[in-house]
Parts: structure tokens; sequence; C-alpha cells
């Protein structure tokens, strides 16, 4: 399986099979969640800026909605012809480096992993601001709420969920139909009332302006609401998940899913107008998300409001989730290439690439707690990720139709615009949120890649460091000097002395005299040592003291051991650790310390002559 | 040195050769901080409870005083004795397990362990009860300063201090001395007023009566105020580190020491009631200390106050530092005895028993944060640890001297009336405090000799396990067999094969084919192992694969070497991990993680048959 399949966008590996063959139905929910719950924060960071302009700000809401749908056609164009291309899946870091070379994948391996901590991180903060909407009594606790979340995450993702089919089904239904529903009534009313509809529950007063129009704020609020194109991409990654005509499953599962996203966007951007309802400050009292005055508004606040929010919870939350199906599975891509620890491809307990999650949730958390569980503080760090990769992609995609025989002038000039207006909205979104948080970002990106190349770098230097061109060296193939050391006579010291006379014909028994019994140990071993050893005409070790005026047993031990490392330049040196294994994990406190820290201690201070040997002892 | 030396009451034992030969004056910081310092909490503790009698509830407080100083009298002789009969060191477990056998030892150490982590927590608390006291506004924060304070003393400890004396002399001398002043000056003022003198800065205003007195509410309170005598038993520990005459130099300690105590305790009652200072609620805001309204009542709130508020500070922390110094040895001592896990006996890197301070921490911290870090609430759990060990040790004493030669009917009395008053104390104690905390510590001590019991049964099982009465079987001393996993062709490979080569002639290396390149690794194989060997004459080694479809390395290897096992009953087998040693600590990450792993499920899933033996490679 090549690393491709592990940068898919199914939830979790165990589910393959289902996911092999789905169709539109399915790909929606798998696919679609993290593009279409955009649609519950997009719009309300866009409007948030338009705060100070009070009434008159809701207006513009509608032109730059439409200049998003425009993007959002033009990347759909692109992507089409990325499923084209890689039908075994064309995520950003695939496409950037096989087409733009090493460095152009870094920045989009870069840019992934901060878009996916990102996601995770504004997918929380926003459900919770959904459920903080519908509850305004819980907003003092938003980021305990948050940390919850998260944490119930990672419990699930960490014990890996078999089957999350109707976990993602149903909420994402809900989510679609209900939007939708409220968007048709909402519009039937609007038209009906010719633009001025009368809401179920008025929305809270607007504060009055206090500042003017500029283009400085269209381009801040057009940068804030292109948040809510992030997660289109994740279709394109994924179509070796669909069933046959796999190309074509796929691209009408994007069909929908854009298409749908379009809708919302320009729904909530005109009945915001026709309802005047405007972003509410989510740091004060009295904060309602915009969609939750939206459906108020239109539907009132009985038992359909509460399953509405329901599912914007849900489907936010489960869009954080796709983070922690795809960064493990990027993190582990990424890592063997080795630009990040090989730790990352190790799979934990339950088959997962534990040390990924465990990676995210710490950055998630650290986000969430530094921003207080503010969407609106993320937002400006967010899309810059996302359109980096974007752009990468797409120019990538150019490349792409560039190397391939034939003429690919037309899809080379889609790819083309496609890459041209998502860099131009990087720069936009750069620039305008900058101050606001995108430096961070802008920071990251190359601290990250600066990060992975040191990474690469030490491997590369290990590896040469370790590389052999010549056969196996056979000269002076002779025995090992072996060391026991030995505290009295027990089975544990006749299994250790056993096995070293298997190993060696070079035997030495230690005794660190710490409790003046050097009579007492001497005697034994002559009896219960050397005698049977002589009488069966074997050489008998040699039992050696050493002294320990301040009862300490392991630094004189390691001293001597070295010594004897001095003292025998043509010998290698094993050391024999007796080791106790408990039988329940709460005794494990009470043995085994020394054996440890001899082990440590002769891993710190030895060298490449002296090998560690244990000796397990299972009780 | 014996396990006693341990128990000494000194800071560090890196001060020995300092301490070895102090006199009085250096002895009353050393061992006489922790009783002194007493006077700041006890009185406080017994006021605090005669806060609902008002005004008329101070006047209880001389007789309640009067009383404990009695039995501080007849705690001194007792101790007296003590010094005369254990000259190199009389501790409560000492004694008690000398006297009255294990049991009583146990007691007597779960009473001790108890006692050091409440006096830890006790003069922290208290010490910022007197910070808050002079700034108010820091009240709110009493917890975190609670925690800081620990935390500090924890770095401090963890580093090792080299030097402590100066940090004791000072602040000890500061605080006796302002306090003495105080008690003088004010008890002149109190005579030539008639004794009603006119505060500096008037006291807070006492609330009204809400109950009468009570036999029951006097009880609680005396039960309270002997928390003032916890810490008294120092001296006889650490006999040991007095100059000669040794038993006259701790005598002459000791009696400084109490006379002190005996004046703090009766200058505080009887100033309170001059002055009439009662207690403030702890948790309430405007909270006063005790020895906060006396200084500001005699003395104003000029520096002095200050001064005398920050030597309080200081002793009182350092009196919580005694229990950093002592808890670790005692649990040592009783790790040396097996009723404690043995990692109690180890030294870490700073030549301190680390493990027991962090126990002692740790416990510290969880007292704190559940009592809020309130003196008051800690109090009811104080005392019956401290008089359980006196009790115990007077007890002790009187066996003791049953079992001299020669008649000691008049010592046996002197510990015999020792024993039966603070064995009534303990009574008193138990039964007023019972329900406010006492509790805790009457469950408390149990468990942890029930613990005890069990890691010392548990040490005897494996003990008994472990014990062979034979020699050394010499039958079947054949070369183990041996199993290297082989990833590539490297440098770690080679010095692995060597190894391998030089412990036995049955070697097999395996490759799990986790990456397709059977083919690949058998031509190297061929080339650079078997044919240099082949040539030489030397038996060449087999070369096995293991399949592994889910590309898995570990779990397939494992399954391996359990088989070979099975397969070779007669041998032992003996696995060679290859281990990168970084050359700094932060390459840690990036490296080995395999090894470790492998090592981990050869631990769990392997026998008494299957060794492991580390081949480290320094980079």
């Amino acid at each position: 399986m090549s690393f491709l399949g592990f940068l898919m966008g199914k939830p979790l590996a165990s589910s393959e099979e289902r996911a092999e063959c789905i169709g539109p139905i399915a790909g929606i929910p798998v696919f679609g969640l993290d593009a279409l719950s955009s649609a519950a924060y997009g719009p309300e960071a866009a409007l948030t800026l338009l705060i100070p302009l009070g009434m008159a700000g809701i207006a513009h809401i509608v032109p730059i909605s439409l200049a998003i749908i425009a993007l959002l056609a033009i990347v759909f164009f692109s992507y089409c012809q990325t499923i084209d291309a890689y039908p075994h899946g064309g995520g950003s870091y695939t496409v950037a480096s096989e087409n733009l070379g090493e460095t152009a994948g870094l920045f989009a391996a870069a840019a992934l992993m901060i878009d996916y901590i990102l996601n995770a991180a504004v997918g929380i903060s926003a459900g919770v601001g959904a459920l903080v909407s519908a509850f305004p009594k819980l907003q003092p606790h938003t980021l305990a709420l948050c940390l919850v979340i998260l944490a119930l995450l990672t419990l699930i993702n960490m014990r890996g969920t078999k089957d999350a089919g109707a976990a993602f089904l149903i909420p994402t239904y809900l989510f679609l139909g209900t939007l939708l529903l409220v968007i048709g009534v909402g519009a039937f009313r609007a038209i009906t009332a010719h633009g001025h509809p009368v809401p179920v529950i008025v929305p809270p007063h607007l504060p009055a302006a206090t500042s003017m129009i500029s283009l400085w704020l269209i381009l801040k609020v057009f940068a804030s609401g292109c948040t809510a194109m992030t997660g289109v991409e994740a279709v394109s990654n994924g179509v070796v998940a669909f069933r046959e005509p796999i190309q074509k499953n796929a691209k009408r599962t994007l069909t929908i899913i854009i298409v749908l996203l379009m809708i919302f966007l320009a729904g909530i951007a005109l009945l915001c107008r026709a309802y005047n309802i405007g972003a509410t400050d989510p740091t004060g009292a009295g904060y309602q998300s915009i969609l939750s005055q939206l459906i108020s508004a239109v539907m009132g606040r009985g038992w359909f409001y509460y399953v509405s929010i329901g599912s914007i919870l849900a489907v936010l939350a489960l869009s954080a989730n796709t983070s922690f199906a795809d960064f493990p599975r990027l993190t582990r891509a990424i890592a063997q290439r080795d630009y990040l620890p090989h730790v990352f491809q190790i799979r934990g307990r339950r088959l997962l690439y534990s040390h990924g999650i465990v990676a995210l949730v710490g950055f998630t958390a650290a986000l969430l707690i530094v921003f207080g569980g503010v969407t609106d503080r993320l937002i400006p760090l967010f899309a810059i990720g996302a359109f980096l990769a974007f752009t990468l992609s797409q120019a990538g995609m150019v490349v792409h139709w560039k190397r391939q025989p034939g003429n690919h002038l037309h899809r080379m000039i889609v790819n083309g615009i496609g890459a041209f207006a998502t860099g131009i909205t990087l720069i936009v979104v750069l620039v305008a949120k900058f101050k606001d948080g995108a430096w961070i970002t802008a920071l990251l990106v190359p601290a990250l890649i600066l990060l992975m190349v040191s990474i690469k770098r030490h491997y590369s230097s290990v590896r040469s460091e370790i590389a052999i061109d010549r056969p196996l060296n056979i000269d002076n193939l002779a025995h090992p000097f072996v060391v026991l050391p030995l505290d009295g006579w027990t089975r544990i010291s006749e299994k250790g002395l056993r096995f070293a006379l298997k190993l060696s014909d070079h035997v030495e028994a230690v005794h660190v005299d710490a409790e003046d019994c050097r009579e007492q140990v001497a005697e034994l071993w002559e009896r219960d040592v050397a005698l049977p050893l002589r009488s069966a005409g074997h050489i008998v070790p040699e039992l050696v003291f050493v002294e320990s005026p301040y009862r300490f047993v392991l630094l004189p031990l390691v001293d001597h051991i070295l010594q004897l490392e001095r003292n025998h330049p043509e010998r290698q040196i094993a050391v024999l650790i007796p080791e106790l294994v408990v039988k329940n994990w709460w005794q494990t406190p009470l043995h085994n310390q020394r054996s440890q820290l001899l082990k440590l201690l002769l891993l710190l201070r030895g060298n490449q002559r002296i090998m560690v040997i244990n000796i397990p002892w299972y009780l």
C-alpha cells in the first residue's frame, strides 16, 4: 500500500471495506462534512467584522458572499480535474511534491498540518458557539466545554470507532435538511413580504455604527468569509474510496457538496440582509450565533430550533473529527519520508497512529486555551493553511498537465485560473489578517519546514554514519567477557550464572560489598558454584568483590564495568542484568528500579563495546 | 551506618560534618524550628473554635494553654530520659519497634509518615496565613500561594542545599527575638495598665456570642491547641548530631526549646486576653491571624510588624522543610525493612532519596488542594499522628527501662506518666476532632499499615519463590539460540551479527518482509555475510523471512520468536536488539521507539527462556 492511501479522508482504517464502495449518498457525510460545516462559521466570521458598521454593514455581506461563491466555482472546476488526474487520491502533499518538488511538498505538508489542527479547534469552538447560543447560561464555560468535547473526541478516536457510518449520516442529513428548510421557508417569506419579512423572534438589536466602510474592511471581511471554503479538497484526497465508476461518483459527490455549500452561503447572506441579522460580540454577554438568530427568526424557538442547533453542534464536532482521521495519516506519510520523527509511523494498541493523535490533541488544546475557545479569534489563523494547500495543489496540477503527453492546454488553463485565484486569495487573507493572527501561521509554516528539514538532516546523517559498503568482518569472534552482578544465591542468580556460562568462557561475578557480608558470599560461592563446576571439570568463573564504603551499589558497579572494559580492549563486555517481571501491573513499583537504573547508567556512561543482557524472571 | 542515622532531624546529609558538632545555639534552629513554629498555629487553632462564644470565649484560652503547658512539661521530662537511653537517636519508629514489637513499629511508622506530610501542609498554609494577614489582597490566592511555596521548597530540596545553616539561623532568631519582644512589651503594658492596655491598632471587632461554653467545646479547643506540641520529639531523634558532651548538649537544647515554647504559649494566651484578641474566620474576607493582630496591637503596623510577619512566614516554611529532610529518611528506613517499595532506598542524581521527596510533595499538594490551603481545616487531622508517635515512643521507653538491668522504677514512672498523658490526649484529640477530620487520619493509619503489611508479604513471597537451597545446576550448558532482527545491511546489523556469532553457533537472522524487498535482502546476505563466513569455514547463520502482509514489523517478529521458543524446548532464546544512543537528549524522540516497543512486547509476552540482549550503537 502506498503512502497515498494514508492521506485519504476516510474516518478510520478499519472501515476501509465499507468505504471502498461508497456512492454520493454516503460520500457526502464522509467527505463533505468538513466543507459543509464551514457554512456554520464562515458567514459568521465575515459578519463579525461588520459589527462596527451597525445596520448598514449587513448589506455588504451579499456581494462578498457572491465573490466567495465565484471563487468556489473556480476551485470546483480545478478539483474536478484533479480527480480525473489522480484517481488514487490527490492530496495537496502528493500533488505538490510530485509536481513541484520537495520544497513545495514541505510547504504543503506544513500548511496541511496547521490546517488540520485549526480545523479541529475551529470545529469544536464553533460547535460550542452554537450550544452557547441556545443556552446562554453556558457562555462563561465556553473554554471548558471546548476542552470536554476535545477530550470526548480523543477518547473515541483512541479507542477506535469500528463503524462511524450512522454517527456521520444522521447528523449530516439532519443539518442539511434543517438548514435547507430554514433557507427555503425564509426565502419564501422574504419574497412574499417583498423583502421585509416579519421575524418570529426578533434578532438582537444591532449597535449603532461606529465606523465607515472602507476597501480595507471589505478585504478583511472577504478574507474571513473564505474560511467557509475550507475542507473542499477532501473528495479529491479520497477518490479511491468511491465505487465504480470511481471518478464519476467522486465528481458527482463533489458537485453536490459544492452546490449545497453555495446555496448555504447565498441563502445565509440574503436572509441575514432580509431579516437584519448581524453578528453579536462573541466574548460579550448575550452572544448568539448567526445561524441561531436566523433559525429563531424564521422558525421560532420550538423543537425545530433545538434539533437544528443540535445537528449543527454534532456536525461541527464531527468535522473536527476529520482532523483526527487525517492528521495522523499525514504525519505518518511525512515521517516515512524522514521529515518527522519515525514514531509517527508506529501503530498503537488499537492499530491507530496514536502518536499523531496525541500531537493533534496537544496542539488543538493549546490553541483552544490560548484563544479562549472563541472561534472568531481562531479564524484569522485558519484560511491561510487551507489556501496555501489549494494554491500549491492547483499549481502542481498545472505542471502535471504540462508533463502529460498530448495537448492539455484547456486543462492547464482551468487549473491555472484555480491556482491564480486561490493564490491571490491567499495573499489577500495573509495581508488582511496579518495583524489579527495570520502572522502566527505565517511564522509557523517556515518554522515547521525548518524543523522538518533538520529532522531529515539528522536522519540522513545517521543513515550515512551506519551505512556499510563492505562484507561482514569475521576477525576476532572470541567470546565476550560476561559480567554478572551477584547479590546473593537465589534462583535468579542461578539463572543468570547458567546463562553466562552458556555464552562465554570468560565470566566474572561481581559482588558490591555494601552490607559487609563478603565472607558469607565467598563461602556460598565456593560451596554452591565453584565446587560443582570444578568437580565437573568446568572453568570456574571469577568472583570479584567491589568495595562500597557508602553503601552505594550501582555507581561502584558501573565504575568497575567501565574499568573492565578498559582492561580488556580485545573483548566486548556483556553485562547480565536479572530483572523481575511481575504478574500484576500494580506490583511494578515494588521491583526493578535498580535494574532499570543500572541499564540506564550503562547506556549513558557505556560505549560501543558494552552490551546489556536482560535476564527476565517471571514471578 | 545504621538506619537510625537516617531518622535524624538534620536538614540534609551533606551537612553532616557541620551538624555533627553542634551545640545549643545551632541546635535550636535545626531541631527546634518545628516545635517553636507550632506556636504560630496552635493558639490560633484553639481560638478559632472559640469564635462562637464571642468576647467571652477569649478568657478560656488561658486555662487551656496552661493545661497544654503542663502536658508539655510531662513530655519534656519523658524525652530527657529518651535522650539518656538512646544517645544515637531515639525516633518513635526506633523506640517503638525495638521495645514494643513490629506492629507497634508499624503504627509509629504510619503515624510519623502522616505527621510529616501534615507538618509540611500546615507549615506552608500557616505561613501563607501570616502573609495574607499582612496583605489582605492576597487572600483569594491562598491556595495558589501555598502551592508556589511548596514548589519552591521542592526545587530547593531536589537540587540539594549544600549549607542551610544561615538560612535557618537568621529567621529563627528573628522570629524568637521579635515574638519575645512583643510578649515582653505587651506584658509590661498590660501590667502598667492594670490588665487593660490600649492597643496601638485595635483588633477586629469580635462577633456576638452565638453559643454557650460546654465541656465538649473545651475538649475540642484543648485538642486543637495540642497541635502546638508537634515537633518536640526532633531533638531526641537527632542526639548524635550534638557535640560532646552529647547528651548534656541535647538536653540543654531541648530545655531551651521547651521553655521558649512555654513562654510563647503562655504569653500569647495572656496577651490575647488582655488585648481582647480573638480569631477571625480564616475563609471569610478580612481574615487576620492571631499573631498579626497581637503584633499590630502591641507594636503597631510599622517596619517591626513586617519584619515579624516575614520571620513567621520564613520559619513556618522552614519548618515544612523539616518534612523534606525527614520524610525521605523515614520512608527509606521503612523500605529497608520491606514495608515500603524498595525504590525509596535509591538515591537520585543529587544523592537524595528523591522518590521520598516526590511522594511527600504529591501528598502535601493533594492535602493543600483538598483543604483549600486553610490551616484551620488541616488542624483536626494533625495532632493525632504526633500524639500517636509520642505515646508509642513513651510506652516503648517504659518497656526499655523494664528490660534494662538494675532498678529503673523512677525512670519507668516518668515515661509511664508521659505515655499516659499523651495517650489520654490522643484519645481526647481523636474523639473531639473525629467529625472534623480526625476520622481521616484514623482511617489512614490502619490503611497505611495494611498497605505496608501487604507490601512486606509480597516481598517475602518473592523472596521465598527465588530462594534456592542447592548448588548450581550444571546440566545442559549448551549455547543459546540467538535471534537477530535484520532490517538491512548497516554497521549496526554488522555489530549485532558479530556479537551473535561470538555468543553462539546457533544464530538466526530474521527479516520481517514488510516492504517487499525479500530478494534484495537475500542477495545482500549471500554476498556480504554468507560468502565470507563460508570461505572462512565458519558456520553460516540462517536467514529467515517472516511474512507481513499488513506492513507490521513488531507483532510478526514477536510471534516468530515465541514460535521458535516452542520449537526449541531444549535451548534458551536470546534476542539481540540493536539500539541507537543519541548524543543530545532532544534527539531521543527521533529514535528507538521500535526497539523499546520490541523489548516491552518481549517482556510482556515472553517467558523464562527468552532473554533480550541490547546492542547499543553510540552515534
